[in-house]
Parts: C-alpha cells; structure tokens; sequence
C-alpha cells in the first residue's frame, strides 16, 4: 500500500510503498477512511532532532478514523466494515491511569506501544490506505450519522478542548464566563464546546479579525481583540469580578499574562497551547484559588463524547480534503496559513 | 392598598383593602411588578383544614417580582426603583443549611419568619400593590432585559425544576439521556434547562398531545406517551441502557413507577411533583445505585443563574397577565385547565 | 487437584478431584492462596432453584487471593509467584462501566465469561488448589505487609461497604455523622473504614450486645441497639439534626424503616445489606434530598484502595483459617453461627 | 479596659486604655477568653508602612475566641456566656462569595466593616480585655471540651491548612501520599488534619530536625530533610508517582521548586506560605494537570468543622498562655523563635 512517511528528523515527508499491516493478537487494521494534518506535524518535519523516546521513520497521521479491516485473535464485537475513530494517545493499558481511560497520563510508558506516543507519533499513523491499531481499546465506533472523514479531526482538535473545558464544568454554570485564548482550530471548537455543554457566556480572543468573527458566528458572545485594553475589556465584560475560566489554546508568555490578569478569584486557567509561555504562580498572583494547570488532549470515555456532539451536529471542525498524493501539498498549504479548517487526508 | 387574601382555610380569596406595610430593621417594602397564580395555591383553597405549622389568613402569591419601594435600618445598596425577584422559602438564616442560601431546607424553622412557609404562604405575598419582604437577603436584582412579569414565575415554575436539573449535570455529559415526566409548567422549563444548560438528550412523557408537541418545540428530543409501551420505548432510544436521569415533574405511583423502570445503573430518579406517590427501594430495585430523591423548591444561589438564563433568552415560561381585581378569575382558569402558561398578577 | 464444588441447586458441596486449570491466552492461573466462605455461599447451596443466567456445578469460593503460578500468551507484568488478590466481579471488560473498572454494572452481560457473575459465582472459584482467572486485568498484586489468608475476605467482605462509604465522603466533613447498621461482617468494616478514611462520627445499630462492643472498639463512637427508641436516640445523639449518611448492611423492612426515619436532609442512605427489604420514597419522606440507593461490591480501583488500609493496619478483617478438606465444616459452623470473623479456606 | 494597640506602621505594641465598646443593631462584644499571637503581626509592626486599605491606630489580635457578653439590636440566638470563636476574615456579608460563607474572597470590599481585613487588621482585634464584632454571623459557638485559649489559635492556624487539604479531599483517597512542606504552626496542624480526614500517607519536609521528629509523633509517616536529594527521596517514596498533593506552608522560591519537582500528574500543588516565591507554570512543567493554587485561610462553615475536630481530640495546637500585661514580651519571644507552638494572650 502506499503510505506518507517521514524518513528522518528535519526531512520532508514521502510518499512510498510499504507492505500492508496484519493485525496480530488483539490487534486491528483499519482501513483509512480520513487522516487529519496538525500544525504538530510540522514541528515534526522541521524542529525536532531527538529528545523524544521515538524516532522517523514512521508513517505520519495521529488523527485518525476509518473502517474496521481485520482484527486480530481474541478481538471481538468489531465487524468488519464498521466505522471508527482512534483514540489517539496510547498508553500501557495497565496502569491506574490507562485503566480509567486517561492514557495520556500513563505512568508506565515503557509498557506502551511506544513510550508518551502512538499512531503517526513513532509508531505508523493514518497517512496510508492501512492502519495498524495495537489494541481493540483505541477503538471507538462512530455513531450515525458521522463519517470518518469529518471524525477523524474531532480526535485531536475537539478532543483536546473537549478535556480542557469539562474539567471546569463545575465552575461555569449560568452567569459565569468563559475565555478561550485564540479562536483557531483548537479555539473555535472550545467556544463550540463550551456552547454545547454550559450555559456560560463565552469571550474570544484573537488577534485575527476574521477567526473573532468567525467564532462570534459559532456562538461565542463577545470578541476581543488582544493589546493594553484587553484586560480591561474583558473585566468589564464580566461586572468588574473576572473570567470563571479561561482556556488558553496559545499558551504563550503574553497569552498567559493576559489569563492571569483577567482570571476571578478561584477561577480554573487551563494552559492548552504549545506556544513555550510560562505564568509565575506565587501567593498572590493570579488572584487567589485560581487553579493554573495545563491539559494534554483527551480520555478515551470523553473521545465518545465527543463524537456524541459531532453526531448530533452541536460541534463541528470545517474541513478541506485531499487525496493521499496531494498530502504533501496539504501540509504546504497548512504551513502557508492558506488553509481555512481541518486538511483531512483521504486515502481510499 | 389592595390584597387577595386567603382568609381561611376552605374558602375563596377575597380582594381586601389592607394598610401600606412598612419596613422594619432590614426589611424590604417591594412594588409588585408580578405574581404568579399557581397550582398549588389552589391546594391552599380547596384541600387543607390544618396540618401546616401556619393558617389564614394571608395575602396570597409566593412567586414573585417587582422593585424596591422602601428599605428598614441597616438595609445597604438596594436602591428604590431597583427591580428584583424576590426568592420564595423563607428560613433562619442563621442555620448550617440557610447559611448557603439553601433555606428550603432551614434547620431550624422556629428562628423562619414563618415556619417551613414565606410570603404568599402563612405571611403576605405578593398579590397586593406592595409586598413586605422580611430581610434584605430575599431579594435578587434583575439581570438587564429581564422584567418583573417574565422574572416572578421563574422563581418557582423555574427555580424548582432547575435545582433538579442542577443536582445531576455530572451524569449529564454528551451521549447521556434525560427523562422528563410531565411538560406542564415546570415540566416544560426542565425541558428548556436541560438543553440550556447540558448536551444531554432529552425525553419527555405526557398524556397530552399537546404537551408533548409543545416541548419537542422547546427542545426535546423525543416524546413519549404513557402507558404499556412507554418504557419500552425509552429504553430502545436509549439504546437499551435507560436513562440516566429522570425527573418525574408529576409524582404519581405510575410516573414513579415508570421513572424506575426506566432507569440506567448508577443514575439519578428525582421526585419534584407532589402528586403523592410512593416508589418502593430495594437491594435490586430500582438498577443499583440509581439514587432517588426527591427535590424541594431551591436555593438563593441558584435564583440568580435562573434569572441569568431568562435573561439572555436561554429559557422562558409563557405567561398570561390578569390585573389584581381579576386574580380570582385567573384562578378559576387555572383549575378549569383553561390557560396556557403561567398566570401571573399584575398589581401596579 | 482437588476442589470443592457445588454440585446442583440444593445440594452440598463436595470435594472432588478435578484437572488442573490451564491459561489460556490473556488468562492467569493462580495458586489459592485464601478463599473466604461466605454466606451469600449458604444461600447457593439452600435457596436457589434457577432464576439466576449461571448454574452448578461450579467451584466455589469468590472471595479469593493467592499468587501468580501460570500465565496464557499476551500476558504481562505478573511474574510467577507474585501474590495477588483477584477482583470477584467480571464484567465484559469493554462497555462503557467496564472500561471505568466498574464491572458490578458491566452493561454487556452477554460478553462476561460469564452473565453477572464470576468465579465462585458459575465459574470455578477459589475454594481449589489452583484457579483459573480468565482475564489479567482481575488481578491486583497485594502491597507489602498483606498475605494472601488476609487479603482474600477483603475482596468482598471490605471492598462491598468501602464503596458504599466512598460514595458519601463528600457528605461526611468533621462534624457529620455516618450510621451504620448491622455490625456483622461488612458492618464492623463499614465502621473502620469510616473512621480511617473520614472524621465523620460513627454510630452503630445492631441487636447483639457482642456486636455493639465490637464495634465500638473499632472505633464506633456510640452504639445503639435497635428498637422502638432507637431513631430518637440517634436524632439526640445528632442534634437533632439526623445522620448526614446511613449504610445499611442488613437491608431488612425494619432497618431501611429505622434509616429512613434518623436520616437527615440531603443525606444519603445505602442499601447495602440483601435482607429483602423494601422503602417507600415519596416526595415527603424519607426528608427532602436524602438520597436512597443501593451499591453492589465496588470496582477495580477499589480494591487496590482496600488492600492499601488493610496493609498499613488501617482495617483489619478478623479471620480462622481452615485447610481445604474442613471447608464444609467452615460452612457448617458459618451457618450455625459459631464463628467469629470471617472463615477463610487455605488450600495449599 | 486595656488593650494591646498598634499605634502606627513601624512602631511597637502599646498597652493602653480605651473605651468598653458597645454592640450596635447586629453586633455582638465578647469578652475575650483568648488572642492568639501570630507571626504576621510582627509585618505588620515591621514592615509595612501603607500600602494596604487600612491602617493603625488598631488593637491587635486576629484569632480569637471568647465568650459572648453584650449583644445588639436584631440579634438573636447567642446568650451572653456562650463560648465562641470569632470567624477573623470579615467580609461585605452580600456578595455572591460572602453569601456561601467564603468571605476570604469577597467581592465587594467596599462594602466590608474594613476592606480585605476584619479584627486586629485594620479594626479593633482580641487583645483587650473585650472586642467589639461587628456582625453576629462571625461567631461559631464552641463545642462542648473545646475552651477559648484552645479555640483561638485554631481560627487561623488550624483553619488556614484546614481550607487547603479540604480543598484535596478528592486527590487523597488510600494509596495516595500529601507531601506537607515546612512543619511549623500551620504544618503540623496540616499532618494532623490529613490524618485526621484522609487515609493518605503523609510526608513532610523541614530543614529542622526538631520540626520533623514533631511531625512524625504527629501521625506524619514520612519526614524529609530538604536538599538535593529531596526530590528523589519523595519520589522514591511514592513509588516513582510523585505525590498527588502538595502543601506548601513556606511558599519560598526553594520549596515551590520542590512542590513541582515531586508532584504527579493530575496532582494539587497548594500554595499557603506567604515567604513570595514563584513557581513558573508552563504547559509541560510542573506535570500535567497539577493544579497549582493559593489557598488564603478559610470559610465560615469551615471553622465549625475546625473547631469538631479540636473539640474530639483528632488536632491539637500547643498553646503557651500569655495574660495581657506580657503580650509585648510574648512577641518577643516569638520573633526570638524561643517560643514552642502558639502564644495565646488571656486578657480576662
């Protein structure tokens, strides 16, 4: 089959022919039915040189959904032909946190598939007509009405906001709000989150004119625009007291000085960017009992949920896709901020 | 001024003229903006001779809502003019429970205005040109865009099925399904709050064909007629597992008995009506570790998100206006089923 | 080897010579280290006739410890001879409660080894030499200072009343009261397992003298003995207030009749105990918000919670010891109830 | 009557005559049983010139407790005599925090008797032989065995750590560990309190000697020495996991440095010393979803709770009792470090 793989740290991925997988004991192969190109890919291509516990060559592509292939032995209750998604971060399976569904915090790595990775991350991703997943768990079946092509995003991009927003649930019934920190990919699907599940008022941030229109479109309340007043603006928007929670899908040092200059007394800041930002905690700053974590994509339980939403048509990534050969172009194009929504690659 | 006092158990309200209250110590004087004609008032006239640790005669009316028109000694930043709802169960104030705003269930009722009761039950209520409200606390201002006539029946028709609500959103997540029994007044705003304020899907059962369509118009999802077949029904839209939360708005031995037939492991099975039926807890029935509860009225804390939510459209209790010298009509239409939504009393 | 087996409904064990067990892929033979006799065994051998989706023969035994002897393909991380206590209830291991480690309400019976049940329980269970554990996941290794004769009445004599306990810790800060009812096997550890893992205060009920002054010594703050003054003596010794958290390990009329009557409002009231009783909820009563539900055995992660205070000392089942060929002797006087504690049969 | 005033920034304790205060409509004067001495008295006589929303002349004497001897108009329910503790952060009693008993973090300052402070911080504290409390909100009767001397440290010292484990209860169930950094007047009161509340093993770190052997006779489990090798040790202690709280009484830039280094994933890192260190919170450090927050004393219902435990012997604050004529002397020996536990002031 063919299949986009990167060969080495700082080289450009290709497109080559490899045996087909078979699915060993327990195992799937599923047949390609969309593959997601993320920004993090990118920093694959371009940054990396070591320093992770995997290296190229694999086949790129870690958000994936297809149709089950072939299963493995001991594998039951997944047709043939039935559509799915991957749980994308895949953990020992042992662990106290593996066997919640948190595989994204497994405490036992050199137990996993490979250590803090998975499909397209050190091992072979969705980017080929085939895709070995190791264990039947990382399956979930779509329900109606969604295909792979518009599930296959929602496993990284809505997923990751998905964790960030349920964890403060609690703190957001009506009359709270919410900040989401840039309204691109990850953001615009927060503010949809956020507008599925709570009642909360929502405030965006973006530099970007056009992403804080489009997020006022899907729902968000008010936009801001970042810079000196931003603060202020969002204090007052909120009666002088303060954003109940705000996820910052930036995470960089002025995105978080913005969150912690606008965060209420025990209000929930959620670091979900990769931008390299560091906040300074002390006792008094930001106000008191706000809780400053971060989050790191998603559950397997809160994966269903998620395509639970997509389902129905109360969340939804745009999406453009390309056939597997034009992979390469998609990632260009990604690179290039010509893209408007998800590059979904369909292999078949 | 005038009042539609109860003046004995057994008999109709009568329109009286009543001297003007004045505020004492902390207390509040409000202008009625509206007060709310309900069910159970009519219980109040027809069913009780006794029983109650307060009589007749009052002034009736406990959902209510208008502006401040003069405050007692040591009453701070409640301006006259201000418009406010005005939050029903009256409690100590002092005690474990009422020191968190949940005084429906005051500890310690000998230290209540009145005990176990409120304004427009055992004290004056809101069905008088003015209403004393006996301390400051009782009182919460009016979110913009929402008046007194749309706010006094929140305060009960609202509140009431939104503390249900409320005690289940951690079993509420997207995938996760809702039964509401009974679309009558508070019925139809459970409907509105769990879709406001949850992605949960939503079930509704009534007799009436009318309700029912009138709640899928409000949100549901499905509805549902009583009867052989219901629980079938609902199990099958549930995919076999049940539902994981049932709010039974009726009460009755058969909606009590439906809500445990219906319900999945683990779930929530509130009691809100008052229709007097009993629903037997076993070892293995209902699913274990579906917790039943009944829920009573709600809490200070609460009325202000209710509010919030009326506010900015999210939910919204049809009413029909009657100027006070019409309140005994608006009563007589309420007991002969002739109205739809809420009554609720205009004095001013 | 050798095992006790339950022949058919209404029969008497019998200790038989049987092949010796073999792992099959994902499985894990173990050498039995402790089986404890249970009463809910009694019931096995006496009441039923059918009517349940498993029937003999069978070995029985379900609460069951001992150390890793052979293990089938794909298994991991058990080396041979690690000791282990075995988690009783299997579930299907992949529906939505299974995948949390809550197997008590697997919702895909049809795919359990076997339909809500399990070793002991329709499988062969541990009252053998060697036990046949069909799925590693079921096994927790025992932490430092536990045996496996310790370990084993834990699994379900311990694991049952933690989970009934861990589910009200939120309910249950300094100053509150927990009551628990019956002080025989689960209740003497409900009561320890209160005072190791809240401050709550603990009350007792139980009609044995013997077992009031068991309970008190580990660590009951007040014992009661039921009967007509026994609600008003636990309303004084509260306060008046009622207990926050009532856990009723007998589960007769009688005491879900005495739970509901001290419970206080928004408390929470477990049925724990299998007597058959029933109460009756209705809006009114038991209070407003107490919330009324079962709990069956707990889950996975419970466990290992479990073993945790059993090794550091924090709970303690008391416990005699009989070799493999007095097990119907241990039932015998388990029945005539001539023992203390809990009998646990060594077979090796 | 005599009391202990600061008459400005930068200047010593005076102890001199003022008038008896007199309760107005609300207010409640105690005769003062106990004012426990506390090191942030000594800022305040050192350090501060401004700065903050209020300033001396004031008598000294924020943790309190004593009995109830006058009360004012309106209020009801406390009989002169009653023992009582004084609830020290006085907040505006209205806003949406204050209304849960949270006065902490009261957002409306303004309308406080004094903004961000209460007695002996900026108004009339405990050291006189009376104090004046301007709301009868702000004192919890003693329960029985708990007398003022005992009581009046506890309002803070015990409170303090108290709101900060409280706020873990979830993240500590058996098998899980809480590191306590620094085992001085609050550190020792958290290892109690954990012990007291949670089954959670307890470590503690403290450069002294003396402070660790105290906090092992404490109940703690575990002491560490901080240094290079603290990290390690605690690690190594928990398994490799890390610990999944940390209470970080110091708050120095060396101990928020170990809090992070030794905190497991999904942990709480709490922030209670006020010594102004900052630990830089980034996407990947500290591990993911630690929770890192400031904890700034307690609740009103919180000291019921504080006080339950005292009462019943499950904490204890050593005390060394000081009459009002040698409240400078015993700050003195408290700045010196020659006193052991809490200096407490008995003016009467």
């Amino acid at each position: 089959m063919r299949a986009l793989r990167l060969p080495a740290w700082k080289s450009e991925p290709e497109l080559v022919e490899v045996p087909d997988p078979e699915p060993g004991p327990g195992q799937v192969v599923i047949k390609v039915g969309g593959a997601g190109a993320c920004h993090s890919d990118l920093h694959l291509m371009r940054d990396f040189t070591g320093g992770l516990p995997w290296a190229p060559p694999f086949t790129l592509g870690h958000e994936n959904a297809g149709w089950v292939h072939a299963v493995g032995d001991g594998v039951t209750g997944l047709e043939p032909g039935t559509a799915v998604a991957v749980y994308g971060p895949w953990g020992c399976g042992v662990c106290e946190r593996c066997r919640l569904g948190v595989e994204t915090y497994c405490e036992n790595p050199a137990g996993a598939p490979v250590p803090a990775g998975g499909g397209g991350l050190g091992l072979d991703g969705g980017m080929a007509e085939f895709m070995l997943v190791p264990d039947a768990r990382f399956l979930v079946p779509l329900p109606d009405g969604l295909d792979p092509v518009a599930a296959a995003p929602l496993t990284d991009a809505a997923l990751t906001p998905y964790h960030a927003v349920r964890r403060s649930w609690a703190k957001l019934p009506p009359g709270s709000t919410a900040v989401v920190i840039g309204a691109g990919g990850l953001g615009h699907l927060a503010v949809q989150i956020l507008k599925a599940t709570t009642a909360a008022r929502v405030i965006v941030v973006d530099t970007r004119e056009q992403a804080r229109e489009s997020a006022l479109r899907h729902g968000a309340d008010h936009a801001v625009a970042p810079g000196e007043r931003a603060a202020g603006e969002i204090r007052e928007a909120t009666g002088g007291r303060g954003a109940d929670v705000i996820i910052d899908c930036v995470g960089a040092q002025e995105t978080l000085a913005l969150a912690g200059a606008v965060a209420r007394m025990l209000g929930d800041l959620t670091i979900v960017g990769i931008a390299g930002g560091a906040l300074p905690v002390t006792f008094g700053s930001p106000p008191y009992e706000v809780s400053v974590q971060s989050t790191y994509w998603g559950t397997r339980p809160e994966l269903s949920e998620v395509l639970d939403l997509a389902a129905r048509g109360l969340i939804r990534a745009e999406v453009t896709t390309f056939p597997l050969d034009q992979a390469v172009e998609a990632y260009h194009r990604l690179e290039n901020g010509e893209l408007t929504g998800r590059a979904v690659i369909v292999p078949n």
